[in-house]
């Protein structure tokens, strides 16, 4: 946790703390995404056909939440194995760290809104926008984080193209699709 | 909270950040269960008799309440028991802790659901389907973890047969109980 | 955070973990008391005096949201100041730890309630009865680590002895103070 | 996170237990800023048009929500900045670490009702007097440290001056906002 006091007074920001604050984000980004699923209000409370038929009406809202979960769960593991990489935080990537988080964090709106609305092409564009603007945001910090020689000494040129070139792959294809979903909505 | 360098660039995951990743979840988990607890509406904001007996009528949410709570605490303290003794985690690993932290992060919505409907046997086998979920992938994480031997070397070969005796009792148990409320809804 | 393996094998709870549980549970706790606090719905969307008057109404919401804040902080200040002085956790100050947490974790429907009907009896009364659970689980943690020989060596006796009369003190008092409460609601 | 134990007996508080309850406020805080937005109720689901059209209806409250999220995340990264250059926490300083969370966890609010009366003159004052309320208490903060000696050794006047500069200059602008809104608000 602590690093040698003469390290730490160089670094604007605490690696640790930026670490702790991302993951308290992610574990509780996580955990409400339970406060969209609804407990139903039953007319007969003992009836197990009306309760079944009622939750499975919103069958989507669960499908959802387990895809968003997986979502940040996916997210949470690529950070963590990328951010070990990082010997310091420059102010950029500290922005670049926030534009991550706050997406996270908008994930259960995101989410409730697919739950609730999984037929309209807005909510899955908005949705899809969401886990765009995650992905960029961490390619840009990969960049970032090169730019300013903020990568430790264990990291090998070749491990690092090859998560760039992987990063730039999937942000790619998730810009893609948002496109597409977009075009959709626009002209539904 | 550091490892050795070198150690760490050889495991794909942190152990220190989904431990910490799992305690976050499980006290957010633990504390949103009280806002399934709704101030009841009084009609004489004064009086004590309406007071008590609008919450007196609620007492199942709140017997649910204490439930899960001792529940998830159960989990979390043999959670940490186990824990300890894994010096990596593999992909395998990670990925049946996320399925542990889904169910738990889902409990909220099963105490929920077993608060307002208590005498629905459908609220009560989703309640139990979901320890039960949660069960399965820590005993399928204790199986894997030997697969992958990722157990440090302080762990007696007895102590692990009795942990997974243990796990195995449990899990039989808690799938007996899950598969009788469910026939128990679908008889109903 | 990591303590030498041999002596981490003894101990059958990391204290390191449950510390973190804590205060975990207690940020959560202090950070969605502001969940009861609802935005009013106004007329006139413009208007100041509106808005005023129906923020003003609720203003017992607000001064419990402050009290249950500062009551939170101040639990906990004392279990920091108590905790370091464990060197290893039991399974008995474990399900006490529990019971703590259990009631901190209620503490948001106890402001909730109390914001809600400031006037009525029980509500002060439930208030009252959930720091009391609180106070007592701390105390019986104290005699509970003395039994059990919990404590760090660097605890002087008389620290000790001042620590359980301070809490044998006011333990007494929110007793005394929880029957008044109790009574005064059972009479009115 | 251990710090050698003849230390940890003179501190009355512990700092890496004060620095992780703030970091869990304002991961929770920045996190339930998105619970105040709400799923809009549609007539026709499948209607990209009138989903676009009630979201858009609701911008304030996203805008609302980028803001605060932004606020919150710099007031965390200048508390990283300062907080480093404590060496130990008095009760003065908890007290007034205890005001910060106590106006950061109070955000959530401040960002919903701005959100949903954004043309209200009242709701930007208490914004503001929110954020009035968290920089006035850094800046005693700060003073406090100062006349309790609590800083490490690596910090040079100089630079202990120019922070103490720039949060006064920070704090009379604030405040200066706050007074114009509040009469804003008054003669409205």
């Amino acid at each position: 946790m602590e690093k040698p006091s003469s390290e730490r007074m160089k670094d604007p920001i605490s690696k640790n703390r930026l670490e702790f604050l991302f993951d308290g984000i992610f574990a509780i980004a996580m955990t409400i995404l339970v406060l969209e699923l609804k407990v139903p209000e039953l007319e007969d409370r003992h009836s197990v056909g009306e309760l079944w038929r009622k939750l499975s009406h919103h069958a989507p809202a669960f499908i959802s939440y387990l895809l968003s979960f997986v979502m940040l769960g996916n997210f949470w593991h690529h950070h963590n194995r990328h951010f070990r990489h990082f010997r310091r935080i420059t102010l950029g990537m500290l922005g670049l760290s926030f534009v991550q988080m706050a997406s996270a964090a908008f994930f259960p709106f995101c989410a409730a809104l697919m739950g609730r609305y999984p037929t309209n092409p807005l909510s899955t564009a908005i949705y899809i926008g969401c886990v765009m603007v995650y992905m960029l945001a961490s390619m840009f910090l990969w960049l970032t984080a090169e730019k300013a020689d903020a990568f430790t000494r264990d990291l090998a040129p070749a491990e690092y193209r090859k998560a760039r070139r992987q990063n730039l792959i999937v942000c790619t294809i998730i810009t893609l699709m948002f496109g597409l979903y977009l075009m959709n909505a626009l002209i539904h």
